[in-house]
C-alpha cells in the first residue's frame, strides 16, 4: 500500500510540480473542489487591478480598442480551443454555460426542424446536470420537440430516426462517469441526429477531441477546471461546417456583423462571433485568461496529455487509499474504476446506518445541494461536513431517495492537486469516520439553506 | 453669458459637489461619455482585490454562503429599486441587458398569446437602440408576432387594439429624447397592450417611477450611469403582479425554486429569481455595487431629484454655451430643449462642408460605432476625435445618409461633472472648431475597426 512517504516521493519526481506555485492555494486547505470552483491564479489579484484601475478607471471607453475588450472573447476562446479540441476561431468566451447551452440546442433545433421535419426528438441523460435539462425542457415545448430523458445504458438504443439532437453531458457531475465521446457521436451522427456536448466537468480535466470526434456544437465552464474565477464567462463552440448555416435568436449588438453601423435589421456576423449577444462583464471575463494560463504553462510539460495521466494517477490513488485505510464504515464507489469511463472526480457512496443522525443540510454553492432531509440519512452530508472542518474541501450531493444515492464527491485538479493532498485527505476522512467525529451535532444539523 | 468665474461659482456652492470624491477621474480628462461607460468609483479597486483574493482566494466555494454571493443580484436588485421606482424584491442584478430583455419580452409575448390571440403585434421605435430591436426581431419571428417600427410621433396611432407589447427604451441613446413614461405607458394599458422599458440610458441619470407609471416589464444596464465597470451585468424588473403568472425561457439553475434539490424538471423560483439563470460573474457584478454605493451617498444631499435638477442645468449651461461660444460652425441641436423631454446627454449635429476631409472611422465601443464613410461626411466624427485628443471625451453616432444625421454625443453625469468641465468642453470644441483642427488628417482618418 502507498504510504505518505511514497507521496512525498511522487511529488518531489512530479513533473507538473511547479505548476502547483502558480495558484494561491490557502494555508492548510486541501481543496479537493476545483470541480466546483477552481483556486485563485496567483496572476488573478494583479489582473483585476489591473483591469481596475488602469483599463477601466484610465482608459475608460477608449479601453474597447485600447486594452482589447472587442477581441476579449474570441481571444479567450482561441486559447479554450487547444483544450477541446476545436480549431482557430471557433470558440468564444461568453455568458453563462446555461445561456450557451440554450444558443446552440436553439441552433440545434432550427437546423433539425429545416433538415428532417420528421426528426422531433431530444434525448438526454436522466441524471444530467440539471440547468442543461430545465433549458432543453423550456426550448423543446416551445419549438414542439419531445425531450427524453434515458439512463446512460439506454443511449445506444435511443438513437433512432426520429432523433433530432443528442444533447450530453461529457463528464456527469454526480458520479464522474465520463461518456465515450467519439463512439457516441460517431452513432449518433449515423442515426442522422445532432450532437451538442457540455464540457462544465470536462475542459481543462480530461482530453476532448470535439473535431476529431464530429461533434456538432459544444458548451463549457470558465469557473471550474479552467480557474477563471467564481462565475467566470463559459464558452461555447460550433462546429465551423454549421457555424454559418443558421443563428441563434439571442441576438446582440456583439453578434452582429457591423455593430456599429446600428442598422435596425440583424445581420449575423460571421462564423462563431453571431454566438455573441450583449456586452460582456470585462473584469470577469479577463481573469478567465489567468485561469488558461496555467495549461499553457502545462503545455510544455506535456500539456492535456501529462495532466490526464497524473489526473487518473490522483483518483487511482485516491480510492486505493480509501478501499484500503476506510474499510467497514459503508463506504462504496460512485466512479467507474475504469480510466476511459472516469472523469477528474471519486464519488463515494455510504451505506445507509441506523446508528446516523437524523436530517441533514448543505452549503449552497452552483451545483451544490442543500441536503436531502431523508428518514435514511446516509450520513454523506456530516462526513463531509466534518471533512471541511478539518480544512479538507470536498461536496456533498444529495440523493433521490431512489436510483441516485447520495454522494461524497472529491474533485482532482492535476495543475494544483498533490499526492500528499489525496493522502492526507484519505486519512482525514478515516480519522472522521473512524471516531465518530462526523456525528457530532455541528456537522448533521441541518444547516439554514438560502 | 455664463463665464468660467460664474462655473467655478456653481461648482463650490454645488451640494452634489462632495459625490465626485467618490470616483478615480483621469488628471486632466473632462469625461463626457458616462452614458457609454461609467467612471471608475474609487472604492473599486479594493472592492475587487477582497473579492479575487479574499472571497475567491481564501473563501472558495464557501464564499457562496460566508460574503453572499448566492443573494447577490437580489441584494443588488433591492439597491436599484429605488432608481427606477421599484418596489423591494422586484429587481434582479443579472446577465445582460440584452439577454434580459429577451427574458421579459418572452415573458410578455407568452402572456399576451395566453390573454388575447388577436394582438400579435409589437411596437417599438425605428430609433431604438438597435440590439433591443434584435432581440425583438428574433422572438417575434419565432412566435409568429410583427415587430412594427415607428417615428416617436407615429406611437400614440400605433396603440391599437392589435397591440401586444409597447417596448421602447426612455431615453434614446442618439438623441438623448426622453419619452413621457407615465402617459405613453397609460396609453398602451388603456388600449390593453403591456409596456417593456428599456432603462439603459434612464436608470441613475433621471427620475424613473416604473410601478407609479404602470409599467410591465423593465431591464436597463449596470454600467453607464451606475457606474458598475464595463460590461457590468444588467438589471431585470417585472410588476410583481406578473412575476409569478409565467415564467420565461432562460431557465437556468438559480432561478429555480428548489436550486439544490437537483430535480430534472424545472420549477420556477417565486418572484422576480425567476429571471435569474446560470451562474453570475462574481467578481463583475460585486463591482456594481460600488456604482451603487455612489447614490446611497447621494441620498442625503437630496437623491435623484437633487441628480435631476443639477443633470438638467449641467445640460443647459452646455446648450447655452454652445450657442454663445461655438456660432457660426453648423453645429445644430438633436436634443429636445424642453427639460421633460430630455435624458442627461446632449447631442450635436452638424451640417454637411464642402471643405470637410472625406471618409470617417470610428472608436468601436458598445453602443458605439465605427463612422459612417458617406460621401457627405459631416465632419463628426473628426470634431469627437479632436475633442478626445484634447481630453475631452465624448462619442460619434453615424448618422443613415437620411432622416438621422451624425452626432456628437456629451453625456453628463451629475454624480461627477462639474459646471467647469462643461465650460472647459466648449471652450475646448470652440477652438476645434474655429481653428480647424479637427480637420487634420490624425482626426479624419477612417481608422481600422475591428
Amino acid at each position: 500500500m502507498t504510504t505518505l512517504q511514497d507521496c512525498q516521493h511522487l511529488d518531489a519526481t512530479d513533473p507538473l510540480r511547479p505548476l502547483r506555485d502558480l495558484f494561491a492555494i490557502p494555508e492548510g486547505l486541501i481543496y479537493l473542489d476545483g470541480n466546483s470552483l477552481g483556486v485563485q491564479p496567483k496572476s488573478a489579484a494583479a489582473c483585476a487591478a489591473r483591469v481596475v484601475e488602469q483599463e477601466w478607471g484610465q482608459g475608460l471607453i477608449r479601453s474597447w480598442n485600447s486594452a482589447g475588450w472587442f477581441d476579449l472573447p474570441e481571444r479567450l476562446g482561441n486559447r479554450i480551443a487547444p483544450l477541446i479540441g476545436a480549431g482557430p476561431d471557433q470558440v468564444v468566451a461568453t455568458d453563462s454555460t446555461s445561456i450557451n447551452l440554450f444558443k446552440v440546442l436553439s441552433a440545434a433545433l432550427t437546423m433539425a426542424a429545416h433538415d428532417s421535419g420528421m426528426r422531433r426528438t431530444v434525448v438526454s441523460e436522466r441524471s444530467n446536470f440539471p440547468t442543461d435539462l430545465y433549458i432543453a425542457q423550456a426550448l423543446c415545448q416551445e419549438r414542439g420537440f419531445t425531450l427524453r430523458l434515458v439512463e446512460p445504458e439506454e443511449l445506444p438504443a435511443a438513437l433512432d430516426d426520429g432523433l433530432a439532437v443528442l444533447m450530453l453531458t461529457h463528464v456527469n457531475y454526480r458520479t464522474g462517469a465520463m461518456h465515450d465521446m467519439a463512439t457516441l457521436t460517431a452513432a449518433a451522427r449515423r442515426a442522422g441526429a445532432l450532437v451538442v456536448w457540455d464540457l462544465a466537468h470536462s475542459a481543462g480535466a480530461v482530453p476532448v477531441d470535439l473535431l476529431g470526434a464530429g461533434a456538432d456544437f459544444a458548451v463549457g465552464c470558465g469557473y471550474k477546471y479552467l480557474n477563471g474565477g467564481p462565475g467566470a464567462p463559459a464558452f461555447v463552440w460550433v462546429h465551423p461546417q454549421h457555424a454559418e448555416r443558421f443563428w441563434q435568436p439571442l441576438a446582440g449588438w456583439w453578434g452582429h456583423a457591423t455593430p456599429f453601423a446600428f442598422t435596425p435589421d440583424y445581420q449575423p456576423a460571421p462564423g462563431i462571433k453571431r454566438y455573441l449577444c450583449g456586452t460582456q462583464p470585462i473584469v470577469s471575463l479577463s481573469l478567465l485568461g489567468c485561469g488558461l494560463g496555467a495549461f499553457e504553462a502545462a503545455q510544455p510539460l506535456g500539456g492535456m496529455a501529462a495532466l490526464r495521466a497524473k489526473s487518473l494517477a490522483l483518483t487511482d490513488l485516491f480510492i486505493a487509499l480509501v478501499e484500503a485505510r476506510c474499510q467497514g464504515f459503508g463506504l462504496g464507489l460512485a466512479t467507474p474504476r475504469e480510466h476511459a469511463q472516469r472523469g477528474s472526480q471519486v464519488c463515494l457512496t455510504r451505506a445507509h446506518a441506523a446508528t446516523d443522525a437524523q436530517g441533514s443540510g448543505g452549503t449552497p454553492e452552483p451545483g451544490a445541494n442543500s441536503g436531502a432531509n431523508s428518514d435514511t440519512d446516509s450520513g454523506a452530508f456530516a462526513i463531509v461536513q466534518a471533512l471541511i472542518a478539518r480544512g479538507v474541501v470536498g461536496d456533498f450531493r444529495a440523493g433521490d431517495g431512489g436510483a441516485h444515492p447520495d454522494i461524497l464527491r472529491f474533485g482532482f485538479t492535476p495543475l494544483y492537486t498533490s499526492f500528499c493532498d489525496v493522502w492526507h485527505a484519505v486519512e482525514h476522512l478515516r480519522q472522521v469516520l473512524e471516531g465518530g467525529e462526523w456525528m457530532r451535532p455541528e456537522f448533521t444539523r441541518k444547516s439554514t439553506v438560502t
